[in-house]
């Protein structure tokens, strides 16, 4: 059999799975925030007509995948299996939204890594031969995510500016073995990297290390440099975070700037939206995925992409317990040209 | 390329993965149990030297993942990939286990059915070429769980019949591409079934239709009857659950006494042990696994098993906004015979 695994932590598929459709659902603030033309469905108010928030997460996520079902023209029952996980405890949203779906399921774990981690899988899973479609999914609610981690919302807390916005949205991707769209060509899988960061108010920092590691990996597996992606582009590391990759880059001798980019930091308009150091969550990747960025490939402002989702694998009871916060960082590659790469 | 998918919900290997060692620790309760002498490490006490339960659970899954590595030969740097999760919010067991391991990361949550989904998952990636050495690994912890799920220990709560004990331990397998050992032939990956059970204190009958809808896929997909087995088990069902599947069968004409046995019943002695209606948590069906099961397999008293994890996917924040208890089951076909199936 062919040796898909480059060595170390990358893989690269025989078959590059096909992006055929993709599809998302914000909140209002997203939807006031500089990428808003891009959403397929911005929600009227944050409970998308539910009476709790978490049911709210969980109705996002249906209308994500519906729309990225619809714009691969396919049907529900065409799905060989959904991929999909998110913030809330036991990952409720997702266990709930599949509930419905009649698909065989993996409920997946990576903290805001999800949208990589669901993509990486799914892609594995279609390239190994065991299916046609596949769902990748994720989500994340401002309201649900701050009362499960935070303070409920009435508190009114104040955070630091290190402190991050989780972002109200959800993302739905289907790949396809066969079709037309941008293609996943590789994938890296992280490995868990903790720095001894235990401010959870300072996700970005706690993140860094691990986003720098992943990339590093997936340079050594795969030969390229920065220069050969039109866009790398980090999860949630929020405009600190960004920084501190950009930093350990450079004292490596290796310069970033010229092609990195951050979703926390391209979601929300940092002068006017609040959000201090930027957006975070699982849905924040995954809506500047499904919104902004495979839209854009598919509109030729972009032919190859780096896509790596960061997670924080921490919890309110690790960090109570004194414990630092563990960072991991799954990347995917994608690209609109043909052939895939060498 | 080969059609690996059966068709329905089952995948059958080309190259069935080799389950070259496996491992686990377990706790007090679960050392004095009918399978006692089947068990890797019994804890002194359930602290296993940490001063948390939930460091506790971190340990057990170390323990569990070095008797694995050891039993298979292998070091932690020989292995592609680690897929695992647990039932602590934010998987945080995991976590705080892979960490130190250096191993890129899949991280699941699929409730009590995790080892069956990182099994599922790991004969997948590694059938699919994506590797050559694969650990999947989960974990549970009695005084983690109760705290979390249910109330302090020190409440000392009363329950009713119908609930379950969860089991402290840790399974972990070590999967590889060639080697010596039991085989994983066919893996059928469940859906999300709720028949709106909402006793957060009936976890049998929350997940037993998952099972029955499981194991009808199976053996439609696959063609085998019931009887191709020598053991059917599921992983945490208890005397409720297991009765409830049995009953669904019977009034479809399948007699499913012969070979088919719960974890959650072959753990505790329900006589003396006081489980109510037995084990329960990703634990349960782990360390059944990886202490009797395997071990039976190694010994010849099986050739052919087919390993059901079933977990419920609710939560408590959803059980107090009236939800229903979804349930789900993935089936995991080992056999010791050469050549695997047709």
């Amino acid at each position: 059999m062919e040796q898909k695994k480059l060595g170390g932590q990358t893989v690269r598929f025989a078959s590059p799975p096909v992006i055929l459709g993709f599809g998302c659902a914000v909140g209002q603030k997203e939807g006031q925030g500089p990428l808003a033309k891009h959403f397929d469905h911005i929600g009227q108010d944050d409970t998308f007509g539910e009476n709790s928030w978490e049911k709210a997460e969980t109705a996002m996520q249906k209308k994500a995948l519906a729309i990225a079902l619809e714009k691969a023209g396919l049907e529900t029952s065409q799905l060989d299996y959904l991929l999909a996980g998110d913030l809330l405890n036991q990952c409720m949203a997702t266990a709930y939204s599949v509930r419905s779906q009649d698909v065989p399921f993996f409920g997946l774990y990576g903290a805001c890594s999800t949208m990589a981690e669901s993509l990486s899988l799914g892609a594995m899973l279609l390239d190994g031969g065991y299916g046609t479609h596949i769902a990748a999914m994720t989500s994340s609610h401002f309201c649900s995510a701050e009362r499960q981690y935070r303070n409920p919302l009435e508190y009114g807390g104040q955070k630091p500016p290190t402190a991050q916005w989780t972002a109200t949205g959800s993302g739905a991707v289907i790949l396809g073995r066969e079709g037309y769209g941008p293609r996943i060509t590789h994938v890296t899988t992280g490995k868990v990297i903790d720095k001894g960061i235990t401010d959870a108010n300072n996700m970005g920092a706690a993140m860094a290390p691990a986003a720098y590691h992943t990339l590093q990996a997936h340079f050594q597996d795969t030969g390229r440099t920065p220069g050969y992606y039109d866009l790398i582009v980090t999860g949630d590391l929020g405009s600190l975070g960004k920084e501190i990759v950009t930093d350990l880059f450079r004292r490596n001798g290796i310069d970033m700037t010229k092609v990195y980019e951050d979703c926390g930091c391209l979601l929300f308009d940092p002068k006017t939206q609040d959000v201090h150091a930027g957006g975070s969550g699982c849905g924040c990747s995954a809506v500047v995925l499904t919104g902004y960025l495979l839209r854009g490939m598919t509109h030729n402002k972009w032919k190859n992409i780096l896509f790596c989702g960061t997670g924080a694998l921490h919890s309110p009871t690790a960090v109570m317990q004194k414990e630092s916060i563990p960072g991991i960082c799954h990347a995917v590659a994608i690209t609109t040209q043909k052939g895939g790469t060498p």
